[in-house]
């Protein structure tokens, strides 16, 4: 008799974008996991703290979280082994996710680990990349549209390369690269058609032109681009 | 006084996987809207089918819908303007959107005519790019990797040319592409790292290696390619 891990994506950021689905299977679990920075609170659970029922183990996943920092492999190692024995116990583990699992989450990472001897599901959540456009009132993308979503730490060259060839982009992982990618898209004249999103779906949330943000974005930003300016002209 | 419009995704196809917020304004709408095929049953009102309360008026804005259609400007005037007469008269309308909104749907099209007169509010929903890589087991994209969505209809060349940049792919709208999509992925040498993916999160799902998929997908499927196998590699 074992359990299973279900990884869990629980949305961009208000707790009420969980799904039926996310909500039933976290309260039921007997542990949760969850990323969490070397200090201080993890934004996943927080996202899930209006649905908890009280009373569960927790695992806190410490790493470093943010720009640029890709964590250790033991931290993996670790975190996977201690869930994995939970799961031969019995129990169900729920793996809290911002956003989706599998739409570049660090759960992926847990995932590979877990797989080859544990039960593991992937439920589906809210990804920013869409909460980013509903929130700006903006598209994505239309009809034949090609969108590329291209991670703003990418060097400066190879933005401008991708960035001229796309239809419509998505620049994630924004931080301290704004001031690069408001160069980039000024010099492929591309500036009026960009615009800076900010903690979507919470209430500090801020939609601006890209020209208005400011020269170092929180790690939750992301900016949207559309070469006809709407994707519905 | 006036109502509001609501455009709520409502995900990839298990009713299951509508969010808590969808679920709340759905029943507290007074009208309902749906894009509906010229005849037979609205996927998006299928979905949400388990959750409505009953005894809501109904707007089935029947267009031709799939492979290769894009509906006349007229049928979206007139829904706007059934919408729009709604709303004027106080009444909330929700519009169901298949998957989210704002990512390649036709709720773009009704946001454009609305937005200048009524006031709308797009809340996020699953979408079936997150949900066919979570049920595939396949992350879609991890660390500094580009990934691009690609629609299936465009032509083979510049389906070549875009997939021998990308590291990681989408190919949405596949239906009747398949045979296209398995000869450019062959001649990329990319076949081993695509996925099918059809009907996501609903009971008739199917997840296959490429070459098992059959030559005609249904509208409702995808393909995942990643270039170096598994994301997290």
């Amino acid at each position: 008799m074992t359990g299973t891990v279900w990884g869990i994506g629980v949305g961009p950021g208000d707790p009420e974008l969980l799904t039926l689905k996310a909500v039933r299977l976290i309260r039921a679990a007997a542990v949760l996991a969850y990323p969490a920075p070397e200090t201080g609170e993890s934004f996943a659970r927080a996202i899930a703290a209006p649905h908890l029922p009280g009373g569960q183990e927790e695992i806190a996943i410490r790493m470093p979280l943010g720009d640029g920092q890709f964590p250790k492999d033991a931290i993996y190692d670790a975190a996977a082994a201690a869930i994995a024995g939970r799961v031969a116990e019995g129990l169900d583990v729920a793996v809290l996710c911002e956003g989706d699992p599998f739409f570049y989450g660090s759960f992926m990472y847990l995932y590979a680990r877990l797989v080859v001897s544990c039960p593991v599901q992937v439920v589906p959540g809210v990804s920013s990349l869409m909460a980013c456009a509903d929130v700006a009132g903006a598209p994505l993308a239309a009809r034949n549209d090609v969108l590329t979503v291209l991670p703003a730490p990418l060097p400066e060259a190879e933005l401008m390369r991708r960035l001229a060839l796309c239809d419509a982009a998505a620049l994630i992982k924004v931080g301290r690269h704004l001031g690069k990618l408001r160069r980039v898209l000024g010099a492929l004249g591309l500036l009026d058609q960009a615009r800076y999103v900010e903690r979507a779906t919470l209430g500090a949330q801020r939609v601006l032109p890209l020209e208005a943000a400011g020269d170092v974005a929180p790690y939750f930003s992301m900016v949207l681009v559309h070469r006809r300016g709407e994707a519905w002209q």
